[in-house]
């Protein structure tokens, strides 16, 4: 078994659609217990507590918001240098494509590493024009099919790094199974 | 009169359509001279022309492509510390939504602030889901209305900037004329 | 007359000692009018008084503090798309070099640029081994000189675009003085 | 047994020297096999066969030399989405602090996720004024112990990584044998 937290800070509820969509995607891979938490019911136990974190929040003025910064700063900064090696992903929402959603969710890797976690985005592309080589992003609520797979693959690349890593179960690596990074025309 | 220089590579014709709208925006704008070039064909004597410069190329693992790269290692190098205070911005094609568009702007934008550019996105939103904060991007070519008119508008507020700060034509500002930076519902 | 605004948030007075260096190298310049403004203090009403500014917090988790991003999250945010055009840069003060002080100017001008500033950095070096390339940085406090003269030099180059493209005195430009951007040896 | 490949291009030896440094410190970790390669004598094979990799290059214009970027965009690209799952971090030297090379390693890092390596900096700092959260980075050659213990801790931390995931010894986690991460001082 290994322990995944979904850590996100929603506005307008577009981000926390999306959280939905990554827990769902990391509870489909055996063995993970997924914990959905809102930014205002977060303690820095549920990230000790987890093997993987998938950290997201509203892509405000090209980064994090404020309130997911002070997370980091404050809530979590005495676990600094004390839980080194979890795995960790991005995702964020913002007002529109172009509008720093992957700038966003650089923000929150650099952050994630600088408590010690070893992070990483994903290869697949899950359509014709939507990826999440750095994190999941969206324009807006995830309503087309696209941004909620690119939410829900991340939440399952997420179970199966810990799957491999965590729990050992080799077969749950991507490259085990996968066919094509491209999406069929 | 001010200058524009458009460069750009291309490898799939995406950039290359991208950089057209982009010299049409900033043609649009009264007293400009848009020289729009191909990276093969450019020279260190077109930076040193220009009073304004959008360099576009493909988003390539997740930055700059290496012949964009090269330019400003290579071609450009003699120039450094010799044109500063120039006006910059950026553009590019991915993939896919979320495959690094912005990233690669940001790298655009960090190479030409080496060479001591001023740089700039643009506000507005073209639609209620696509805008250009940190450079012009697209989803493999412009061929919706959204990402050809993120392209044109880039160049617009390239042409706005030299109006106001190398012209001096107040009237060019942007917000001399701004109604609002959200497109209407 | 051109209005500089140096806006910063110190936690452990490194910060405060950098921004007082920036706004004497703003001072310096002809015709520069500088407030110097700690954040608890600072109004929407500073930024929209000034035609340039420098913005500097701590490096916190790799990234701005989240006490500044708030200020440009809540405070300034009713002056979105109303202030574009003006001039931006950045400075950081992290634990030790290697500690995202790069990354946190990079955070600022974003925010910056998200807002319509123009945003730069500085190509000279200040001693063989130190430069200002996107923002002043140091390692804890400026106590030695290098981080003293990349203080200053952001501030000065700060108060030249501006002398340059509000106050339209075309003899501030670092190009009518500069011998060379490397220092001597 | 695991794979280490500390793959690096380097103009003024600079970054050779680091990437001996970060070498010693992969090899000093039970059970890794190294390989030291320069970038004109790698192949796409030496990444395959490794199972974690350090990347340095130098700073150029604030981001990777068009030749490491060549390297990742040309040599490697038949690899894309076959060889995702591996561990891997970024090292580079500029000509001075405040030069860019954090915002490099975040440019090789972006590359190595776009690959889909799982990437990581290290918390310890190694002086009281030196650390190397998001990569190893020098000022020019790393001449003084500080940049040496910077480039070589990097090594050490891929090599456990290595050890802790690949090859099972939680023994090798740093949290089993961490004391502190800042200097005694």
């Amino acid at each position: 078994m290994a322990n995944v937290l979904v850590l996100y800070h929603s506005v307008t509820d577009c981000t926390a659609q999306m959280a939905r969509y990554v827990a769902d995607g990391a509870a489909s891979i055996k063995g993970m217990d997924v914990r959905l938490v809102e930014l205002g019911a977060a303690t820095a136990e549920d990230v000790v507590w987890c093997d993987g974190i998938a950290v997201g929040c509203p892509t405000q003025i090209g980064t994090a918001s404020w309130q997911m910064k002070r997370f980091f700063d404050e809530t979590l900064v005495d676990q600094w240098a004390k839980i080194d090696g979890k795995f960790g992903c991005a995702f964020s929402s913002s007002g529109g494509w172009g509008g720093g959603a992957e700038l966003t969710c650089q923000t929150i890797t650099n952050m994630l590493i600088n408590y010690g976690f070893l992070v990483f985005g994903v290869v697949e592309y899950v359509t014709q024009t939507h990826t999440l080589h750095y994190g999941a992003v969206t324009a807006k609520a995830p309503r087309d099919e696209a941004s909620q797979q690119a939410c829900f693959k991340l939440g399952v690349r997420l179970g199966e790094w810990l799957g491999v890593y965590v729990d050992r179960d080799a077969d749950l690596h991507p490259l085990a199974t996968r066919v094509s990074a491209l999406p069929s025309s």
